[in-house]
């Protein structure tokens, strides 16, 4: 017997029939004899429902009230998800944010938990019951203000009550199965993972593979919860995210193959190459809350010049161009350039750290098949390139073919 | 200066448009220099929509989770309200049940206020807020469960805010403009009163007149809050519900005439005239939720046998005739007759305590009109008969016509 605990988005809580059958794979998990508690969103479409109220008002809200709003579709959503149980014969009860005693600081639409006092949520298992938790809505202590976690909330929810009570693990129930080796439309023979660990998860997550927020996995990764993603639609194995030792990963060298086409570059040239010049200019798109994410500097010319190029989130180009208009007044910037056709491709994988050679393989990999890399960037356990968007999917399959299918052929 | 209570129901909070208008009148209340607390209900038809869903999972739901369900259609109103406020430069905040410490017990679905801490509320209008409260909802101190508090629950928040607070008034804004001496769609020339006792409000509530809850004006008249009932739709004055002195109090005898359809009478023939035999059936009926009104006992007959009257609410006929023939057997009743034509007409008058000779007149007016008069309860206040169904409307007519308008004629 363990604790688990088994969180359900807002497509899975869609419509009444969704949630009866929810309860029917929570009341499956009790039967087994577990312990469990249950994180739900809002049903779909209601979060989209009240934040369209509030903008009749104004767009310009206050996010205290925006998070009094939002946080009662959660509130709503845990005593259907609770009375589809108890009316199938299983004890259960709703909780919300307030009620499990999840502590968060104060910054509205965003806020970070501070503690889980979860002594209501233990009581309540002990007598036996399911307990039925709202997602994505916690509160301050200080004002007694109910607040909101952000995107990815539940997800965040269902992670940190597992570390609050020490569950055995859990359990986050989607729309795809798994965790794969490379995005299955993309790559065809793309493989299912049984385990991956937090710290490559965190890579994916970052780099685009949308199955887990950052945010979830991080919190996983420093109290130790293992978390498994399976299917809310079908009953098969999914993917377990780990970091117990396993003696499987550390023959894996490159768990995934990802690629991220919300990618831009910026491009400045005639920077003045002087102490503290390039800094200004980054904290300047800080400022302006453009993230940053590959930069390039090149060696200055014999004048005390040089080039520096960096990415940025596509969404973010127009805004990032004009910090760097202003920025670059100062820094004596010539010129600056632009190019949307970009893409990220990236190789991940715990493995690296005991295997070198990996990125001399992607950079040859990627030449063999005639695909110029702008930029590189690389971290323990992965290696990113950017490439023209054009390239991207052959990039993935080339990739994905030299460290993964043929890497289980023993070809490597 | 003076600190206002304000209630607004789910009608004119049932759009964002009608909440800007909600926000307006809150608004000139405040350019007047009054400190005020707004509380509201749900936006109409959204606590049908969320009952709704429960029903589809069962009819037959848990009441806590009932309260966790419903409660949210008033915390989800409470941030459009403040944000209309902010919106048009107001400083406004809004508060739940739990966060003004709304403290009840643990009777799901209609809770009992034990306490309102209201501390937050005085710092927040201490920093020159409008506080925007949920109303209808509570919380249990003990459990920590949300609860709601019946039927015309926004209205008893509304007053027992008023109470807590020491509040100058409770505006009470509805869709009519005030109570009327008669219902104004039966008797054309009704008027509007100024002002009105808590306990004659409290018999015309209970009467049938659906201006004011009845328990919201039992809390206004233990508390001593005066209540003034306006609309929402215009501005003009409305009717004062207090129990402070006024001179024009002594001179009215009946401020209003009311009747009530819903009435339906059983006769039970052949009752055993012994001592507990009618206690039994009353405790019976009372223990099958039957609210028996007023109760009629012949003189015995030579044979020890008597025949009992009474009225209950038509709706529960079915259900009180059932009771009877299962209670009446021990009794030796003989025969069981019941009579849905009927109606109850009353008077209600603070003025009737020092006037003599109110009851005699209402019977000779009554006669006077061939309306025939089957049963009579009275109190220190209030007279009501019971007369054939088709008679009501005349009946209210000339009741209305004999007691008020003659009356403000000086020809009574």
């Amino acid at each position: 017997m363990s604790l688990v605990v088994m969180k359900f988005g807002g497509t899975s809580v869609g419509s009444i029939e969704r949630i009866r059958n929810v309860a029917k794979i929570v009341e499956k998990k009790k039967d087994k004899g577990h312990d469990v508690i249950v994180a739900v969103s809002a049903m779909s479409g209601e979060t989209d429902r009240l934040i369209g109220l509030l903008k009749e008002i104004t767009p310009d809200y206050s996010l205290r009230e925006y998070d009094q709003l939002v946080s009662t579709g959660e509130t709503a959503c845990i005593p259907l998800v609770t009375q589809s149980l108890l009316v199938d014969g299983y004890d259960a009860i709703s909780l919300t944010g307030l009620q499990i005693g999840m502590e968060t600081d104060i910054a509205h639409s965003k806020a970070r938990i501070l503690n889980i006092r979860g002594d209501r949520i233990k009581q309540a298992i002990s007598e036996g019951k399911i307990v039925v938790v709202a997602g994505f809505q916690g509160y301050n202590v200080e004002t007694g203000d109910i607040t909101t976690l952000g995107r990815g909330g539940s997800d965040t929810t269902a992670v940190a009550i597992a570390a609050a009570v020490k569950a055995d693990v859990c359990e986050i129930y989607t729309d795809v199965d798994g965790v794969y080796t490379a995005d299955p439309r993309i790559v065809k023979n793309a493989k299912k993972l049984d385990t991956i660990s937090h710290e490559e998860m965190l890579e994916l997550a970052s780099l685009g593979a949308k199955v887990l927020q950052s945010r979830s996995v991080e919190l996983g990764m420093n109290y130790n919860v293992d978390i498994m993603v399976l299917s809310s639609l079908e009953d098969k194995p999914g993917t377990l995210v780990t970091s117990k030792e396993d003696k499987n990963m550390e023959r894996i060298v490159v768990s995934g193959v990802t690629s991220d086409k919300n990618q831009a570059k910026i491009t400045l040239l005639g920077v003045k190459d002087e102490p503290g010049v390039a800094v200004k200019i980054f904290i300047g798109l800080a400022e302006a809350n453009i993230n940053v994410d590959m930069i390039i500097q090149n060696v200055a010319t014999e004048d005390g010049k040089t080039d520096i190029s960096f990415t940025v989130p596509k969404t973010d180009l127009i805004k990032a161009k004009a910090a760097c208009e202003k920025l670059g007044k100062d820094a004596g910037v010539q010129e600056i350039l632009s190019d949307e056709n970009i893409s990220k491709v990236s190789i991940v994988g715990i493995g690296m750290k005991s295997h070198s050679g990996v990125a001399a393989t992607m950079f040859k990999v990627l030449s063999d098949n005639q695909i110029n890399i702008k930029m590189i960037s690389t971290s323990e356990i992965k290696v990113s390139c950017i490439i023209e968007e054009k390239f991207t999917e052959l990039a993935v399959r080339v990739l994905h073919s030299a460290f993964i299918t043929e890497k289980q052929n023993g070809q490597l």
